[in-house]
Formats: C-alpha cells, structure tokens, sequence
C-alpha cells in the first residue's frame, strides 16, 4: 500500500461566490483519498471506531493551494504514507487537475481511543497494511 | 417558548459559483435556529445526547425557496413550534433579510434513542419548555 | 433520459455527532445525482453557467427522512423527472442502501439568469434532453 | 486593528460520528474570523468582490490541531495580522475554549483579481486598515 488515489468531481457544494472550490472543502476531499486507501488496504473506518472504539484525527495539517478547482472538474487526489508509526501517520497528499498541482499538503495524524483523544497504538495488522 | 429566533451571517462557506447561498446551507442555518431555541429553553442538545442517550432526528422537511441569500447578508432565522407531541415536533421555520422572506419551511422532528431511530418520548420538563 | 442514478460513499465530512449522516449533507447528495443526470444527457452546469449565463436554482425541497446513512455505507441516489417544463423542473428523487429506501425527496428546480433569480427558458436542446 | 476575535458555537453541523468537530470545518471558523476582522476594520468582503473584482484566496494553511471542539462549546477564534504586504497577508490565527487552545493556525492569503488567481495590490486604504 505504498500510494493511492482517487478520482473527485467537482460539485456546486464544493464551491463559494468567489467562483472556485472553497479552501476548507479540500480537506475534504483528502479525507475521503486517505479513507479509500484505508479502505484498499482492508480496513473501514467504521469498523475500526465499532471495534476497536479508536479513531484517526488530525495532529497537524500544512496545505499549499497553487491553482483553484473548478465546478465541473474531475481532480485526483492522492494519498501517500510517509511515515507510519506506533499511533502516528504522516502522509504526503496532493489534489491534481491532469498535470497541474492544485494542491500538496502533508497530513499528520493520530490513532487515538475514540471519545479521549489519547494516542494507541495502532493494531500490527493495520501498520503492516499502511507500509 | 413560543418562538425564537436567531441572526446569521452569511460567510463565503456558505455560498456557492453561482453567487448565492447553496440551498442545503439554509438547513444548517434552520438547525442553529432550532439549538438555539432549545438552549433558551434550558436544554443543551450535547447534555440530552450525553444524559439521555437521545437524539431529535429529522423526519421531513418542506422548504420553500423564495429568494436568495447573498454573501455578507444578516439574515434572522425563525423557529416557531406548531404541534409539540410525545416524541414528536413539527415546526416552522423561516429564514428572511429585514422584510423580505427568503425562505419558510416546516420541519419534523422525532426524538429518538441514540444509535437506534426509535422515537421515545420527551422528558415531561422537556416538552413543557417547548409549549 | 427517464432517470439516472449515481453512488455515493459516506465519509467522515458527511455525520454528525449523533451518528448518522446531517440532514443536510442529503441535500448534496441530491444536487450530485441532478448534476449527473445532465452530465449523461450532455449539458456541464459550468457549461451552461458560463455560456447561457444561466443557473438551476432550487424553489421547493420535500423530503422524508426515512432512516439514516451511516460512516462506509455506499447509497444510490437516484434522480427521475416528474415534471419538464419551459423554465421549471420536478424531479423525484431517492437515497437508497440496497432495498431499503433512507429519503424519499421532490425537489422543484427554476432555470433563471445568473444573478437575478429570473425564471427563463430553457434552451430547446437541454428540454429535449431531459424528456 | 491589531487582532480580532470572535465567538463560534459549535453545532450539529460542524461535528462528526468521532464526536468532535471535523477537521476540515475549523478552516470555516478562521475564515468567519477573517471575515469579521475585515468588516471591524471597514472593509466588506462582497463589496471587494463587487467594486473591485477582486477576491482574497488562500495560499497556504498551517493548522495544528491540539484538543478538539464538542457540540454545545462556545470557542473564540482569533485573527492577528503578522505581515501585510503589498497583496499578500500572513495571519496568526486561533481556536480557543476558555483557557484551552484548541487550535494555531498560520495563514497565508493573497489578493487577487476575481476570476484570475493572479495577485494584485491591495487598495491603500485596505492595507492601512489591516495595519
């Protein structure tokens, strides 16, 4: 599972009166990329915060935005495991438009037991499928 | 508790490319309304959710678009009870901009146990506020 | 082009606290499948947007809330027109997971000229289209 | 106009099924405070549209998320100008909740002609204000 990516179209929700995507819905869309690649490597959110009562939240996010998505536009975004620790992920992230980079962003995330934000560590099963 | 009512600015999040507010956003705005309502009640939603292990879940909306919210706009949101039942709330709402109705609807509500959309009836205390 | 449907994926952006999909965020929901119905047809709303000076704005939403979506689950939407007039569309519409039906919806479309909510004709192709 | 703060009360809407505000909607929040910074200072968002076809658009976001926001909180989110260039800001920004930070936040903007994504100066006055 070294990379993934998905396909995003762009929708009227997606967009604000200044006649591009608005800043906060890429974040979004880069949650819905890191899910399907959990997803493809075996394991659903959903299943994990049931199960294991644990949830990924965001530590820290850094977002450069180079060119704006359009109503309309069918963007890739991808999703790729820099580091893969005991509770924590960084992972290196971009929104395209054929070849331009709309946007690059790192994400860093935590595993934490849902409801207390306190990091755990991540089943060996799930950090063998990241890596 | 007769009605309530709340101001709301209209931000760039909450407009879309074609320049006026996207028209799922008034539903958030009408569920500020309804909160804010029940908080001047004496009723907090996270204390029921957490104490009770009960939610209101919406069960129809009609809402009728008359004419567009633009950003920068203060628009008053209105929440005004019309049947107050065992589990059941209907209520009308109405979003305007000083004397023009922007948009009027009528939202049905059930309160329901957590995780299970099954109504149950409203505490006595609960339902006395809201008359 | 009778009806048309799409699938949507329930991610993290789309629940609330009370565990289920917002009400709103059906609302996207619907306006996605609408957006793909005319993509198969043949129209972009940018398209129409940029070269028609014209958009599809909502006028009335009746929607029953049925029970709820939920984090992973894939839904169809589907989008079927009752109604295709001069400058005003019905269109019924649905989010359903497998055989059980979560929100059955009417939703009142007017084409109007971007920027001042004017009702105008459809072109001729575009109704056509829709028939 | 040294800094400007504003207070936020988180609903339904802003949260998800991990029983915390999405990560994604305290860029919203920033932005409302922004926003609110502007209008204090004399300057209207849609007017700068309108009069100047000119918008600010986001260039890089750099959030670190310490403690998450609940339904029900009442959060004071801050907005203090570090640098303001010629069509460039940097902004210092925060989500707090009484004594607790919740989250810090640089962004960085610029001022660009509507439509265009290309920077232009800002308007004197503009720039005066914000300093």
């Amino acid at each position: 599972m070294k990379s993934h990516q998905i396909d995003v179209r762009i929708y009227y929700e997606d967009t604000d009166v200044g006649g591009v995507v608005y800043y906060a819905n890429y974040l979004r869309f880069l949650e819905r990329a890191r899910t399907e690649w959990l997803r493809a490597a075996g394991f659903e959110l959903s299943d994990i915060q049931r199960d294991m009562q644990a949830v990924f939240v965001v530590r820290r996010v850094e977002a450069d935005y180079h060119l704006p998505a359009l109503l309309g536009n069918l963007v890739t975004v991808t999703c790729e495991p820099r580091h893969v620790g005991f509770s924590k992920l960084v992972i290196d992230q971009s929104v395209r438009r054929g070849d331009e980079l709309l946007l690059g962003a790192v994400v860093t995330l935590a595993f934490v037991s849902a409801g207390h934000n306190k990091p755990i560590p991540m089943p060996k099963q799930l950090r063998a499928a990241m890596q």
